[in-house]
């Protein structure tokens, strides 16, 4: 959906040059046809299991994007009552939402009582206790599901593994018994689910496979106890990539191994694709502020950094950047030898504050636009206004046209809050 | 100005339990005599040479901070448009603020030119150039200090070290003499000054000194080139201490090896303290929600994380945590081995979501409430609202009496900017 039109950079049906000049820079751009495409080829992977799809919120929570989604008819997986909130505020089904997290406050569970979400993901034996008792007070049954944490190394960065031991995630696969004896006993609360999710940019089947091994035995043992486990939430972390000549591992490929595990076995499957979804469909728009040379490397200073976009300096992330005008192309004053070196840095006055390093551009000049690709997960929802900077807009395209669906903040802004 | 008594944490004379009881958690909660203090040490340490002390706001850009710091007759460093609206909303003397950044844009320019600050501190060639155009359309002189990478490594963080060669920060020495020579032919930007700053937590003064000598020595260069440089700007970057046992350098060991190379110069001298003036004047309130062991190891879940308090995700940046009831104190029954090594985490759905990891801690159960110390700097200004988590408030601490000076989010704001 991106792609250059006589070199120009279009998102859709629309000049990203179009939108800089109108909406300014940064700004985060969306191409709804993109989203719609990815929402539809995980449906597919997983057609012959029917799984209810749920969003993976913290991805990208724009309202926009959640809209456009719940009329794909997805689910909504969210990690906090602010996403609760959101989903709620689009009249979401709440029978579709699975609401998970590791700290979740008693206000944040009192709220999924009385909105009376589908499942909410429970990880820890204190948790159970709390929900039950809140659940009694409120007069809502709970449907729960147990996190597990199955102590498999995903074999990603060590951030984004959440399913090894040790892990703040889930209860130790060791402590479920346990904990479905407890659970047994409540009348509040019923546990109809297990639920997994052991990292992101999971790179190959493998430790899904072996986590549905120990699922499936945890619903046997369940039986045992008199549990009925009626419903596996599988989680997400089906990989994106990043790097220009990587390709990611199709959808197919993790499908193909995980659906005969589950195909038959009468459960209902969630899975929570959040970053698949969304990652591609979102370009960052950075305009060169500064062009300058130190110790013989090129520096382009731009408009967007870590506060936008913080990927980069928190993971180490590499995201592909492209101007949005193809000079290769347009002119042939540009010889090929112009490609250069550079690195692309932000505003904030810290030394990791780079959308990339010893990238390869061709000529960049003062007052260029930049594009950072596969900017649409983990990008505007990862904002922050350090430096106070004001947090940038987000536009979605729809095929010819495209609308600002979050406005840009301004000075003001910044201090609304504040009581001096 | 945080201690037990009896046994219960006090910010000067409030009990940090009662701020937690009446706001909530998470909160920040600052000293207003821990903050004079430490301005007051530094305008000592260094008054041999009666600097003008411009307060580093991106450390902590509350108004009511910025408030107290101007009552003291602080100037200001600001590097954004938005830092530098907080300054003026204060009502704090343009004449004092410093303008700084690598990526300022037009925008941001004409307001500093606007609002006749003191100092535009000057990035790159470009950068100058674009001013000298601005300044002339804009019929405000611009009075400018060149900020000099002197191309040292200042042995800290690499993420904090913004002074060696190939940084993004300032212009290389080699390069200064062409730019006094592109300065001399403007009208409307007149170089007065240099500016360095070549890190944070400088451990020793020696850096400060090699940068020194190169500024002075830039000082003769332009006097031939026929700009008289009459102000240094020596940045900030003085150490802090967050462990436990250590402790930083002291002002005075900064200010023995920096006083003798500037007294009798003639120049005037600003430093800008950031850190050093509000990190130990501040905590972080977190509520444990729950308790879980996983593969042998205890874990506590807060209500705050990477959202609230990123440096430990992204630095690896070790602040101390304690309970602010001292159950050693208070209690017999607990024996001293309930001591346990613990990590503390965060509700946000990623694995580098830690406050502290294996730390040795009494007891912690659920509902206990930690003090994350030293968390006045770069705390609140780099949170964000990942996750839709709401950012907390900021208490502002005075005597006995407390004020909240920023409000706790809501679910509702989180959403006020967008537009399905």
């Amino acid at each position: 959906m991106f792609n250059y039109r006589e070199a120009e950079l279009y998102c859709e049906g629309v000049r990203l040059a179009d939108v800089a000049a109108q909406v300014g820079t940064p700004v985060y751009v969306y191409s709804k046809a993109r989203i719609e495409e990815n929402y539809k080829a995980v449906a597919q992977a997983f057609a012959q299991i029917n799984p209810l799809i749920c969003y993976a919120v913290k991805a990208n929570s724009n309202l926009a994007v959640l809209t456009l989604l719940r009329d794909l008819d997805s689910g909504f997986d969210v990690v906090s009552g602010g996403e609760l909130h959101r989903v709620m505020s689009i009249a979401a089904d709440p029978q579709r939402v699975a609401f998970a997290g590791a700290g979740k406050t008693e206000r944040e569970m009192v709220y999924a009582l009385e909105c009376q979400v589908g499942e909410i993901n429970i990880e820890s034996a204190q948790e159970l206790e709390a929900l039950e008792r809140l659940a009694a007070g409120n007069g809502h049954p709970a449907r729960v599901a147990l996190r597990v944490n199955p102590g498999i190394d995903p074999h990603t960065h060590h951030h984004i593994s959440t399913g090894h031991a040790g892990s703040k995630f889930g209860i130790d696969v060791e402590q479920i018994p346990a904990v479905l004896q407890q659970a047994a006993q409540y009348t509040h609360t019923r546990v109809e689910g297990l639920h997994i999710h052991i990292g992101s940019q999971i790179p190959t089947p493998q430790p899904f496979v072996e986590a549905l091994h120990k699922l499936l035995d945890l619903v046997q043992q369940a039986r045992g106890l008199g549990v009925t486990i009626n419903a596996l939430d599988i989680g997400g972390g089906f990989p994106m990539a990043y790097r220009e000549g990587e390709t990611a591992a199709p959808l197919d490929h993790f499908a193909r191994a995980i659906v005969p595990l589950l195909q038959g076995t009468g459960l209902q499957v969630r899975v929570e694709p959040g970053r698949r979804i969304v990652a591609d469909a979102g370009v960052l728009l950075a305009q060169v502020q500064f062009v300058k040379h130190s110790a013989g490397r090129r520096i382009a200073v731009t408009d967007a950094g870590m506060n936008t976009l913080i990927r980069p300096a928190l993971y180490e992330a590499y995201h592909t950047i492209i101007p949005i005008t193809d000079q290769q192309q347009t002119s042939d004053q540009q010889p090929a030898t112009s490609n250069e070196l550079t690195d692309i840095a932000g505003p904030i006055c810290e030394s990791s504050d780079y959308l990339g390093r010893e990238r390869i551009l061709p000529s960049v000049q003062r007052g260029d636009i930049l594009a950072v690709l596969n900017a649409g997960a983990y990008g505007a929802t990862m904002a922050s206004n350090y430096n106070s900077q004001p947090r940038p807009p987000e536009v979605l395209v729809e095929g010819n046209t495209f609308r600002v669906v979050r406005r840009r903040e301004t000075w003001n802004d910044l201090t609304q809050f504040e009581l001096t």
